[in-house]
């Protein structure tokens, strides 16, 4: 089964580019330097499975193991960064699309997260609990975000935005109950990506949100 | 001796409770939404002991185990909501007593912490290493609020408000001795909080505060 | 070869009373009351250590037994709050002179730390792992600012200003080559602190910085 290997190496991949341009993105827009984009991309797409790792002891973290992920994290916050200086006056015009761009790329990098969140804890021997997995998949996802808005300056995300860490719980969620049900890896991936991502998109869009108190 | 663990334990709760109403007011402060509200909350009564686990090398940490305090936790964070929500007009005016019961609440929460983080140092093997044990204990009962404050915005209350941090050192500091000289757990463990709590509401009565530089 | 190992002590301690000054300068400047300023300085002299320690699974962190340390950073930060009350109005006016000092001291303090966070990761037994050291060699260095300044409410330095994390990763990578080259330690860990150095005070100098996008 080489190639179903490959496409969820792929999807880590692909949610790596996802965080780490929203990362650079935010960086750019707090007028940081280029060394301040690229770290913050970095931190952004790295931050959430450190957090995980030293939760579930696995020390050194992950990252420190596997440099793919790191390099490509820089690379893309690089590419952003280039891309922000030579089309300057276009990138200040279109922040609107821009941000729906970034939108879309981070809600499937959530998702991608927030599963593989979950695969590392049943791989670490927790998969009996299941609330620790869907608590450290929900980790995963949204605390790259959450380091990424502590460091520039900002109330993180994820307190106020539209039904964000509760799609990450419900991807998580149903991964786990997909694994507990024995379902093959991949379609339970694929769900579990999917519900986070549909959640986002579909509360983006219809503007759901959950009530305040005042 | 079933009653004396039924006691620490209830004593235990009711510090998840009083920092979970804590971190769920803060967030209503900073208006932030349901689910915000529940995860400061959660984050601020949980957040200490999770920072403690983690320097301890306790992976996962005890959160993930002991559910009941992240249940409660949250339970209240809910609670606070619908209360602010239907008695809105009254707890916009009434903020002064609202902040003189939270800080009541946040006084024996801290107690409660400093002195259950000695004991979890304890038990954890090093209670021959006094230092370790109190700042632990400290780090236990302040941790919560400083990272409800990082994440709401605000520059920690711990490095701000009167005598805060220190109380919760010497309530650590007292339950080290007695624990060192052989007193009963509860005896040591109801003076270790009182220590600490009456320190916090001598502080705040008598204004006590700390010289400053400049 | 006694000397060395008092050589490479008296190095560490004065890295940490580099960072300790720099945390309770920031402190004053925020208006902090004594034990703000006192706890700021040892976050910012023993943050990174304490990052690194986690990230290498060493728990307890390492702090917690060196004592020293932490005691030479309290006395620092006292000591900088005596000097800033005594002459409170040379202290407000020559403000200027004072970051010049800072600058130096800090400077100073990253190469120290970044070297011995490679230091350490290799007798963790990290040595043939050079990735992770050199990047825990940087967050040794960099860590406590990040944290001084998250909990001071500002942007962390490290994403603003001028080659700074930049000049730590190259401190310590010049160590580690060094290191798997057979140099002494002693020459090894000279020449990584006056790569550091010598960076930031160059690129302080001659006002180096990296481009922005925007």
């Amino acid at each position: 089964m080489e190639w179903i290997e490959f496409l969820l190496y792929m999807i880590e991949l692909f949610g790596t580019i996802a965080f780490a341009v929203s990362g650079a993105m935010i960086a750019i827009e707090r007028r940081m330097d280029l060394f301040g984009i690229i770290f913050l991309g970095i931190i952004t797409a790295l931050g959430g499975g450190t957090l995980r790792d030293v939760m579930l002891g696995i020390t050194p973290p992950r990252m420190f193991y596997n440099y793919e992920y790191l390099f490509v994290a820089a690379i893309c916050s690089c590419a952003v960064f280039l891309l922000a200086r030579c089309f300057r006056e276009q990138y200040k015009k279109n922040t609107l699309i821009v941000n729906h761009i970034i939108n879309c790329f981070d809600a499937m990098g959530l998702g991608i997260f927030a599963v593989s969140g979950v695969q590392v804890t049943i791989e670490a021997g927790y998969g009996s609990n299941a609330f620790l997995a869907i608590v450290l998949g929900m980790t995963t996802g949204v605390g790259g975000g959450i380091l990424r808005d502590v460091m520039s300056h900002t109330i993180p995300f994820v307190l106020r935005k539209r039904i964000y860490a509760i799609a990450a719980i419900l991807g998580a969620a149903v991964y786990y109950l997909l694994y507990r049900f024995s379902v093959s890896t991949t379609v339970a991936t694929l769900i579990g990506i999917a519900t986070t991502f549909l959640i986002r998109m579909l509360a983006t869009k219809y503007e759901w949100s959950l009530p305040k108190a005042l």
